[in-house]
């Protein structure tokens, strides 16, 4: 196997972009990504997306990309793992360098989910979630992330004001990221306050609907190195798994298997353990879902997410910064972008590019992006060599 | 790069499957595909499907198939690109095995396209075209085709009849397959006579609304070799390409620049020139599509694909045979599923299991499989060893 490093990123805002289409959004990603990287050589292009025939009535993404970009006759496909989408798309832009396939691989991804009313976009969105089983009988994602929610609070103990202080948190960091869709700080207050979505998560325990774009392109190590890129970012773990597509059929709705799972084979193909990471981008879609994250990755114990957050620890000065970019919650979150975004703020701090929110000595990064609730999950370990 | 073998097909029958849904098409695809490898190891899967939003109000297939299979935690991967989507998650499978990453990997494809009605269906295969620009103001795959239809007739003197003849025989070899969904003869006069759909096309012109699930397993020729596989099928060559999404963007609409490239591409990487190859699965979507591909693809000159048809060149027993499987005309079109059918049909006729529809000596294949009104295309070369 070839080794991969990241020698570009790009993102567009994220945001309500009404001025721009999702093949705006997707170049645009794109051409800033090959202005990083110093090339403009690609050979072959993946793009995460997850939904473009229900929010924009566009699938066939692999031909509407390469020629919008300039690009024609480029191999491209596009790979959906619902809000994992995106970091598949790294991954399978990874195999195809690191097989030999092809030499310079972009990774993109893109969802344009502000063309669609909002209650469109809540069932675009449950379409990640058992259609036969779930979807068709009314549930949403807000409920399901809700059951995992109350579920936790009983077991565990976690309080309302702990789950706010995940989205305190996470807009402290948007404050300080260009990129963010909600760059504003807010209280335990404003969570609390704020309208009820699935009781106990309130509306701003709920990521955004987002339209956004964001890019990586890789390449062997030994290409990087002739390019002469200080620092080297290169992909030294990436793990991947599975889980039930319903909650209902867990044996336990507050164990995420598929993120430990993917964690486990992330870290071993990197030769590390989570103690050799000092900070991770988590799929915070909800506030509940980071606190079972890092739960899961092995940052805390079962059930101390909550009071490790309250503590500090995920805070951007912390012993284990979360979400620095500002997660999900504040940044945004279009739904094929986020995995491919999480992998650009990972490189942004392992290049110390990161501005006021930039974590003192970043070298060992990782980044979980996970689909539905909690079906499917990739990670990746990001380093600077 | 590690050297590819394809130890085990499964397919469903294809047809309007009403008392099958998508997953228990997927699940029984995979189950044929893994008793006729003779091993149940699967470390990781891709699902070809190009519009499960669309069609069943289910996308992250990559979650529930898996777990439907009784495979729950295996990491998945949902890959797109329209009609190519089944080649495409044969080439991730491809690359998955090669790179390293996996040892076994189950490609699987699968539309179940007959849950909504025929004009939805319609509607949701347009968003394999351009969106903004041809889909949303009204022209759909059958109006596409026959513009490419009528202005073939118009450069070469390809006639009605001609186009006809592609169906008549496609009908003749699919009436030969247990899998067909439409497994009878026709005449010429069966396609003249029947309904109009966009000029010069008519019904049996297009391949149909299909049901289905097909699947391959693929591993490493040493673990093939251990497993003591014989003849050995190995995939030697790989290409993939796209062209422009809107037909109107194309210099020349009769040029199908994505095959041509794949083409190229896949029979370099095999050290082969169209003359190795014996037959080959090809994208019949429409009468014209064949005569197009067979023009692009090297095995006649532009503009002969009618009249070496007439000729009955492309016949069973011809000295190329095309579609011996009866083609998506015949055998029938669940999108996601077609790309993975033709490597199935080639496994078959390259294990001379092939029955009544055998080519004799077969040993070396090609397949077409391509999305849009050519828009991304993806080949594969096939050898007995």
């Amino acid at each position: 196997m070839r080794d991969v490093a990241i020698i570009g990123i790009g993102m567009t805002k994220f945001g309500e972009l009404w001025e721009k289409s999702l093949r705006d959004l997707a170049v645009e990603a794109a051409l800033k990504c090959l202005a990083d990287a110093g090339t403009d050589r690609i050979d072959s292009i993946t793009i995460g997306c997850m939904t473009g025939g229900l929010f924009n009535g566009q699938e066939h993404l692999a031909s509407l990309i390469p020629d919008y970009l300039g690009r024609r006759n480029t191999p491209a496909v596009r790979v959906e793992s619902a809000c994992a989408s995106g970091g598949m798309a790294v991954r399978a832009a990874f195999m195809e360098v690191a097989s030999g396939m092809s030499d310079y691989v972009l990774a993109l991804g893109v969802e344009k989910m502000n063309d669609v009313s909002g209650d469109l976009a809540t069932a675009a969105l449950a379409t990640a979630a058992d259609g036969d089983y779930e979807a068709f009988h009314g549930i949403n994602f807000p409920g399901l992330y809700a059951l995992m929610a109350r579920a936790h609070m009983e077991k565990y103990g976690t309080t309302r004001e702990q789950l706010a202080l995940v989205a305190v948190k996470n807009h402290r960091n948007g404050a300080l990221n260009p990129h963010s869709q909600f760059p504003m700080e807010i209280t335990v207050d404003t969570v609390l306050k704020s309208a009820g979505v699935a009781d106990p998560l309130c509306l701003f325990d709920c990521s955004p609907v987002t339209d956004g774009a964001a890019a990586v392109l890789l390449t062997t190590v030994d290409e990087a190195k002739k390019l002469g890129k200080q620092p080297l970012v290169v992909i030294s773990g990436i793990g991947a798994a599975t889980d039930t597509i319903a909650l209902s059929q867990r044996k336990d709705i507050l164990k995420l298997e598929a993120i430990e799972l993917a964690a486990q084979r992330a870290l071993k193909m990197a030769g590390k353990t989570i103690k050799d990471i000092q900070f991770a981008e988590v799929h915070d879609c909800f506030t509940i879902a980071e606190i079972m994250v890092i739960e899961a990755l092995g940052i805390v114990e079962p059930g101390q997410g909550g009071p490790a957050t309250a503590a500090g620890l995920t805070a951007l000065d912390g012993k284990f910064p979360i979400n620095p970019s500002g997660g999900l919650k504040s940044k945004g979150h279009p739904v094929g972008a986020t995995g491919v975004a999480q992998i650009c703020e990972a490189v942004t701090q392992l290049r110390r590019q990161a501005g006021k929110r930039q974590i003192k000595n970043a070298k060992t990064a990782l980044t979980q992006n996970m689909g539905g609730s909690g079906g499917s999950c990739v990670i990746h370990i990001l380093e600077a060599k």
